[in-house]
């Protein structure tokens, strides 16, 4: 004996349910009890709960006990509260059964109309109605529905039929079948009916209704339903809730109707009603498209009362919900009904206006109208789209990952060289190469979009797209490149270096031909909503910049200081890459001998030795005062553009055979520029090759077997801060120390910078903490991560290197895990891709753990996190759950982050 | 006003030290003031303590005050205990003055004889011994002595004067220079200290000995000195003591001498007196090797009243000690005196030896025979060893890595197929390549030896070598390979195909041509040792086996089971690496069209799909069925061999592409064998190719991506499990899924693993229990073990992989480090090589944490390690600390993780 509540009832007056019982009712029961609840006109009808859903799948299958006689209480007080009967009379109740979970979900069956009727309330309505018309168009309507959602009678058999009988009539169109017409569909219908079913069409009103509402519990698990929820990572839901209502019709003469609307422009956002109807016509008919609706606002002409009416219920609806709001109604014989209501689908535009008018209005506070725009929305805001006419038009021929959102049209080339060439020359390029390294910098920074075929998310493709603001999609598998041909083929096409492409960086498509762009606005609104976030807002955020444009472009976007700024970026450009390459062909010699000498006892050995350093070592130090003034001005545009904000600058990172050519030719070219033999350029390679370079001599290992690099580049940021502060602008550098493992590898490190730093301020004459600065390192080794208590000794900050500490921590390289980590997001083992969202319960843990024994050792330690996790919303609420105190992300994503960090501090304290 | 005692006084009844202030007074001081104490007849003396000398160094190396009173204040209580008197008067006190620390230490300037002399003192000497001779020979070696250690007067100078006095007075031998000729040495060697000091040479005693203290304090800042104690590491120490002791003279005629001896045979550890002496000699005359000592044995015929003195004192001393002692006695006119006395240096051999034969003496209890012998120099016994005098003579062309210690002579090759052909042949080869890969197996386990030019003590070379207990030099990166001309070329030789050379595992020298080899025994006293070590040994020492040989030998040696049975070794060998070749082939073929089966709705497309699948899936799962039998036999064999220990099997760990040939050669071979083009070869190795294949597609990465890999293994072991059971053997199989990150990882694997076990199980027709087995994981990736309170739900076991997880714990692959490593080390940021001896800083921490954490889940989970570090002693003694349940290393470091792991249990009880 179960005494549990499944149905759900709504009348005027007599309300079960409402707006906040969305699990249990649906989206769609929730609002008809809402809205029924606040007196708006909805036919009345009860919703059988998603509980009752789950049970019956508890139970194999059937329905749980009590629910049907809960049913049959609620059909006898709908018959009550309409005046109507179920099945029988002269007023029959004809009612649509519609399916509806707490999130919206395509693939289930979801609806059947007209239930209830039979041969004999057909008559009855019929006759109540006065058109024969109607009666037979709801019934094959009906028959038709409950065959293709009951019983599975393939839906195209009915439409033959139809067919059929249209060309029989000589007519077009469905409406313009007569009574007899639609008698005679009726007719076959029922007979293919039959032959499916081997049944009869049922007659009972009851059992039609039992059928249905299992019909729509069957659709919960059926393959496209369960597949949706894949797809859109829906979890957690116990079921589909029905929602059994009286019908309306919108067809019954010139004085009823049909439309939809929204409350607002859901496009722009502007506070204008907007939307469509048609008179004599039913629900699908305006979705159908063979009538062409009219405007919501004609429909004052065509019947004023209603409009007024509806305005109204607008007007309620908005203040009530307190959101656009997305309505279906129906005019039955001048009688107006909502059949249903919910918030509205906008784009982000739309809602960063509608936001900022709300709370214009008075109708939101601050908080909600911070909370209303998610912040990944704000991509669309940030970058160049697609028209999106256009893009419909053009043809898809890959897909990859949709590494850095925007969009681009341009001439494919399949080198930096090209690129850089072909840019300036004023063509608009597409780099297309199977992955990107270092040296491809140059075209990358030319290009409108960067196209890869191999790399994830993360790849380094996709890492420095999205710092410099371009469109990228990496690891497009489908586009097969073939360097030597110039050109790739995909989906069966060829392109050829020349030819025209577009990408879509928000979606992934690859498509063939040139697409319109649509440049994108910063719309007043968006700024204000960002003042209104900020308020509420403790988290810092800043940015991850390498050039004075980007630092322009982010501060403009409210970033409040540099998080990572990579100084390897700078080896690359123009002839900086010649003095690079200069200092790694003789570093390790210069080393090695160094070493010897302080080794060697014996004196004539010793000069010996010093007399063999003395070649390499004159190279090394000539290419070393090369990049010192190079480093020093690229610093003083940053500190200029940061305008006295803070500026953290990690110290070369990558290894140092990432600055070689890999490629024959460019071996030979460096071959000639250095004038050394080929097979030196070659054995050099070869000798910095390393089988795992992740894992390999880089970051502040290489500062630490090769100071004198690091000693550069510290003496070039703290003389650029000297300048630039002459100048009047205040600068604080953060010298960051990438890579450390062990404490020991930070105390040696920051004592050889505290050196440098200490001549610059002797050599400059300047008072100790007149340009105040910190020395702090990355935690992104786990070893660091765990040994955080002795790191913080030497350290002035940390900044978590998420991307490397997930790549250490998981134990996959990012360039490798695309092998398996779709596989493993589908398998559910991480939920989301640990490169895009930080994995919390693991790398963050790390995080945590570090976060403490640093804090315990020293109290006021800074805390922030440069990995690319610092710019995605659910990660940075991480952050802020975890008490650091800046996220830094490319500047593009600077406000995504702003609004997550506000949205975390309204939605902590509500919990 | 300083208090502090810096001098200690020791002669008969008046000894202020002992031998427990060895860091006060040094190992020599310590040992004198200990000797004396005992009654043994010392020359009376003292001790000037490092206190003294770390104060001389605080004070910008100047003496402490107090010490100058101190020394006066003995060198009078010197004179009340001889009856000498110092400088001056008839019966002159004459001193030696030595330097000694705590550790014995090369390198520091460390002896001044016959100080007191002076022309007068000179005189009294002789007249009191009426030997001109001794007199003028004393005068000339202390001013030899002073001049070098104290004033720096270069010692060749001293003998070029010496070489041409000899020379004018026709003799060969200093011995044969009449007191006149050392007169005019006298005369010469002061004019040339006069020359190079600018002084006359000094006559008061009192200053020679002020001056000579003061250089040897000096000298424990020498470059040479602290260069000894970089390379040794010793750290800790805070100077060295000062010496001063009464002279005596075993060359003032017939009835005097000298010698040197150990309490038993430091060779062989036989309890015999051994050493030899000379008659009318000094110390320095039995080292010089002029004239050929006597056998000490026969001392007992030239003197037997000393003889006997110093059998007494033999006994005494060891009985006093409990230890080997190494004595130097002087017998000054059938006086006995003893010198020094400090524990023998002797072979591990002897050390195991005397630890047995003391315990059977009852000198020594249980505990301290445990303690008696390092673990590290068990490698000594376990291994083959080149004869000592052969291999003195080799002429040493390279050095490497000690990779795996013995010691092996054959011909070189430079590819493993050669090393099989040849080794067929009868031939012994040594296999010489640049770095080994798992292709190479075959080739390494018939070699005698394994040479590689680069990687380090844990690469593939060394880590495999190391297994099969076959010597290996890695990382000689003086030899040069050169594959296509087959040969090598080192320090300027060039070793063809064919040509011998020899390899010294144990101390990484390379040698050209052959050296003879002795075969180690496992001594009965070994064995005996180890026994004894078992009974206080709680943590338990499994080993790291792959061939049922491997497992028989380290049963053999005590091994309580497998602790790590890596079963990718078996896919390489012999016919296996076709067929899983084969699988390698289609298998990700089979996986996509799969994948795309389960996602699609339409049944045609299914439908097409599935008929696509056939081929590829037949030869997949044909593959697989070849692969079972031969696993199961492996396992079979190892479970034999056993004999009932437990066996953890880890499944499938290396990326595919390492089973792939990577050179053009063998894809051609493998093309033809597979009947498939070249070009399907090597576009699947360049499919399968990672940038970071440590960080890529592997351990139990595959499992999941290939279900069907992990089952065939699973069932192998489970039914040859059933199989050897049958025979009446049980068996403990633990199922080990490798490189768990993610606890659902492990909880999907151990899900297919269980349903494998069900049906083999059902289909054996076995109960529930009969072969009791488990599945857990390794803990090798750091967000295993920082999240293994999930873990551990689905583990029975962990094993800690401290390869894998110091890899990307510390963030560096151990193929690569190399660059860096040994800087770091030098630099002291790690003290040792952490992938020789276990960080515990840093992965200890990991390994402390996962240890906590997963017993909070589980609080019986077996804890146990498979990482190189398990018979590394150090590493073994903190898994104990740590609470492992076992260590698992290679065969032959059973013993020495038996021994480790006994000597914690006894150290902590101390503590």
């Amino acid at each position: 004996m179960s005494g549990k509540k499944y149905v759900y009832f709504f009348a005027k007056g007599q309300t079960d349910g409402s707006a906040k019982m969305k699990e249990l009712l649906g989206g769609k029961g929730a609002n008809l009890a809402e809205m029924t609840s606040i007196g708006i006109p909805v036919p009345p009808g009860f919703t059988i709960s998603t509980e009752a859903c789950a049970k019956f799948y508890d139970a194999g299958r059937k329905w749980p006990q009590g629910l049907d006689k809960q049913v049959s209480d609620s059909i006898k007080k709908l018959e009550k509260a309409t005046g109507k009967t179920f099945g029988y009379g002269d007023n029959p109740l004809l009612v649509s059964v519609r399916s509806g979970a707490a999130v919206s979900m395509p693939g289930m069956k979801d609806t059947v109309l007209n239930l209830g009727l039979n041969e004999k309330t057909l008559q009855s309505l019929i006759e109540k109605t006065d058109n024969p018309r109607l009666g037979w168009d709801a019934y094959r309507r009906f028959i038709q529905m409950f065959g293709d959602v009951v019983m599975d009678v393939p839906h195209h058999d009915f439409e033959n039929i139809l067919e059929k009988v249209k060309k029989k009539a000589g007519v077009k169109l469905d409406t313009q079948l007569t009574a007899d017409d639609l008698k005679e569909v009726v007719k076959q219908y029922k007979a293919l009916y039959k032959k499916h079913t081997k049944q009869d069409f049922p007659s009972d009103a009851k059992s039609q209704l039992t059928k249905s509402v299992d019909a729509v519990f069957n659709s919960w698990n059926n393959p496209r339903a369960v597949k949706y929820r894949k797809i859109n990572e829906i979890k957690g839901l116990i079921g589909t809730a029905v929602n059994v209502q009286t019908m309306v019709f919108g067809n019954m003469g010139p004085t009823s109707g049909t439309g939809v609307c929204f409350t607002r422009n859901p496009s722009t956002g502007e506070n204008k009603f907007y939307g469509e109807f048609l008179m004599n016509a039913q629900g699908e008919d305006v979705v159908a498209g063979i009538r062409t609706p009219e405007p919501i606002s004609d429909l004052s002409k065509e019947m004023p009362a209603a409009y007024k009416e509806l305005i109204k219920i607008r007007e309620k609806l908005e203040k009530h919900y307190r959101e656009i709001q997305d309505l279906e109604f129906t005019i039955e014989e001048k009688k107006l009904y909502i059949l249903q209501t919910r918030n509205g689908k906008r784009t982000a535009h739309a809602a960063v206006k509608m936001a900022i008018d709300m709370l214009k209005e008075k109708l939101i506070n601050e908080k909600t109208a911070v909370m209303r725009v998610k912040p990944e929305e704000l991509d669309q805001l940030l970058h160049p789209m697609f028209d999106p006419a256009s893009e419909k038009k053009a043809k898809v021929i890959a897909k990859g990952l949709p590494a850095s959102p925007g969009a681009a049209t341009g001439q494919v080339v399949f080198d930096a060289d090209t690129a850089e060439k072909w840019a300036a020359e004023g063509k608009t390029v597409i780099l297309c190469r199977i992955e990107t390294s270092p040296e491809d910098i140059g075209g990358m920074h030319v290009a409108r979009g960067i196209l890869t075929s191999r790399g994830g998310m993360t790849s380094h493709a996709a890492v420095v797209a999205r710092g410099m603001g371009t469109c990228c999609i990496a690891g497009a598998d489908g586009v097969v490149i073939d360097y030597k041909k110039k050109q790739f083929k995909a989906s069966g096409s060829t392109v050829k270096q020349g030819d025209w492409i577009s990408l879509n960086g928000s979606s992934g498509k690859l498509y063939l031909g040139k697409i319109d762009t649509v440049e994108p606005k910063l719309h007043g609104n968006f700024g204000k909503l960002m003042k209104v976030a900020d308020k509420y807002r403790k988290l810092g955020v800043r940015t991850n910049a390498d050039t004075p444009k980007d630092t322009a472009v982010a501060v403009e976007y409210g970033a409040e200081g540099i998080g990572l700024c990579r100084t390897e970026h700078m080896f690359f450009e123009g002839d900086r890459i010649i003095s690079f390459r200069k200092l790694i062909l003789v570093a390790d010699t210069v080393k090695n001998l160094k070493n010897q000498i302080e080794n060697t006892v014996d004196e004539k050995e010793k000069a010996k030795l010093e007399k063999q350093l003395q070649q390499p070592l004159k190279q090394y130090n000539e290419a070393l005062k090369e990049l010192l003034p190079l480093q020093r001005k690229d610093f003083e545009g940053i500190f200029k553009a940061l305008k006295g904000r803070p500026c953290t600058i990690r110290l070369l990172d990558p290894p140092l055979h990432e600055f070689l050519p890999q490629d024959s030719k460019g071996q030979k070219e460096m071959a000639s520029i250095m004038g050394v033999k080929e097979s030196v350029i070659k054995a050099k390679v070869e000798q910095l090759h390393e089988f795992n370079p992740m894992l390999g001599h880089r970051g502040c290992r290489l500062g630490l077997t090769y100071p004198e690099i690091s000693a550069m580049q510290v003496r070039a940021i703290m003389e650029a801060a000297a300048n630039v502060k002459k100048k009047g602008i205040s600068v604080k550098p953060e010298i960051m120390i990438p890579l450390i493992g062990h404490v020991e590898e930070l105390r040696i490190a920051r004592q050889q910078a505290e050196e440098v730093i200490e001549d610059v301020f002797k050599r400059r004459k300047l008072k100790k903490g007149s340009i105040p600065y910190l020395i702090g390192t990355m935690i992104e080794i786990p070893r660091a991560a765990v040994t955080s208590d002795q790191v913080a000794e030497y350290a002035d900050f940390f900044s978590f290197g998420t991307n490397d500490l997930t790549q250490m921590g998981c134990g996959f390289s990012r360039d490798d895990a695309g092998k398996f980590l779709g596989d493993y997001v589908e398998m559910g083992i991480y939920e989301k891709d640990p490169f895009m969202v930080l994995d919390t319960e693991g790398i963050g843990r790390l995080v945590e753990m570090s976060c403490k024994l640093g804090r315990k050792t020293k109290k006021n330690i800074k805390l922030g996190i440069c990995g690319e996790h610092g710019g995605e919303p659910s990660s940075v609420k991480f952050c802020a759950a975890t008490g650091l105190d800046y996220v830094s992300c490319s500047p593009f994503r600077v406000p995504i982050a702003r609004l997550a960090a506000a949205q975390f501090v309204i939605e902590k304290k509500k919990n």
